[in-house]
């Protein structure tokens, strides 16, 4: 049982838990949590970490079986963890890789393109509603936050390893190569021409999101076949970005139900 | 200018700031930042913060006449502010007065009944998102976190100001009331026997939302005219409670506009 912080081994997963350049240089991120454990595909985990009352707990055993684990001390648990009360389980897993051009060559999806999102809960959210409406993959821009980071991982509710994912240093590029195979981009903006409920998105389409302070990007803008705008009621000047891209995947997955 | 946290004012404020017994007892809450000191009813405003660098700042000063206000030093601004960068301005409100049977009692309405939501933030987004879509009124539990949290506070984005909020000691007897009024309520549920784009909610009509981590109690269920299911596709298992009421509301407001 590792019961010092001072173990070679915590002061990595410590470091995993805070950079995001260490976690891109060794290409794994964290995953805390009972559910996020047992849902992980088990051949992205790399290793994995428990406490003596997780071991206890009736039922957990089972759940590790044939996979190997380190035990460590409850108060060692709580420095490597990012949540206030953590479960006693933490895996270090593989980061996936998705093949963008793959899916995008599809002949059907719904993808959703979200610029600089900056808040790791609301990131997080996004992509466990996305999975939940039928979305076929999410692409990030550069200066989204860390899809990686713990406290978005723990948000995706498990998300994180069903629906493609894709930072994308040259986000512009990726909505063009996206239209070029047939997908119509439909951007969120509050002063947008048309209703969100007007265009047709039972064929292949995409919806840009923007940053939360800001909105979408004059370039970002200018890529999209239209704008559309969610309707805003009282003095409201606008929605969380997650709640907008939540309105907007949820009517095309209405229409694709009829 | 106050310079010190022994300052007996200052140590109200950051009772305000972290207890809500001390909020209800004075029957006030705070509201913290530019756009929710400009945004606030001016006969709501019990007292007012500044530090010296807001008044400094151009146009800051207009906004600020005929409201006597006191000057914070900045580390003393920070002590008492829930943010980690205070925008330098920090307002002490008189809690709204709403009354429930006038709004119930009305011809029209819409109305999201929130039963023990826990994340201060997710209850912020919920109001913001019930005043965008054109909700008549918030009905929460009496176990939800508190409605004059900071963090929740800050979250409504001013729609706190604007959208009538009900906190009930008796919640079911507050849905009974709403019934007995014509208001037709519609339980969001993972098993609901309906989608939630089947019923018609252009009449009266009227949402509960349950908890994050167990969804709505049987009492509640046993509240509601119908139950009603936002589909999950891929493995998702449910949707943050906030995404979830966004759908409904947005359903209704798109029903109502046609």
């Amino acid at each position: 049982m590792i019961t010092s912080t001072a173990n070679p081994r915590v002061k990595e997963l410590v470091l995993l838990g805070k950079k995001a350049k260490e976690r891109k240089e060794q290409g794994v991120f964290l995953a805390e949590g009972k559910k996020m454990f047992e849902e992980a595909p088990k051949d992205w985990i790399r290793s994995l970490y428990v406490t003596e009352s997780y071991l206890m707990e009736e039922g957990n055993q089972d759940g590790l079986l044939g996979t190997e684990y380190e035990i460590l001390s409850d108060s060692v648990m709580k420095a490597v963890c990012n949540t206030q009360t953590p479960q006693g389980v933490l895996a270090v897993l593989t980061m996936p890789k998705w093949e963008f051009q793959e899916i995008a060559g599809r002949k059907d999806g719904c993808f959703l393109f979200l610029e600089d999102i900056q808040d790791p809960g609301n990131l997080g959210t996004m992509m466990r509603t996305a999975e939940a409406a039928g979305i076929s993959a999410v692409i990030l821009s550069s200066q989204t936050v860390d899809l990686y980071n713990p406290k978005t991982v723990r948000a995706t509710m498990g998300s994180i390893y069903r629906i493609p994912c894709f930072m994308e240093q040259d986000f512009a590029g990726a909505v063009r190569r996206a239209k070029e195979e047939g997908t119509k981009i439909y951007a969120a903006h509050v002063s947008g021409g048309k209703m969100y409920d007007e265009p047709d998105y039972k064929t292949k389409c995409g919806f840009l999101i923007g940053n939360e302070g800001r909105g979408l990007s004059d370039n970002a803008l200018a890529l999209a076949d239209e704008c559309v705008r969610i309707p805003m009621e009282g003095s409201a000047e606008s929605l969380n970005a997650a709640i907008a891209a939540a309105v907007l995947m949820y009517e095309a997955n209405r229409q694709q139900r009829r």
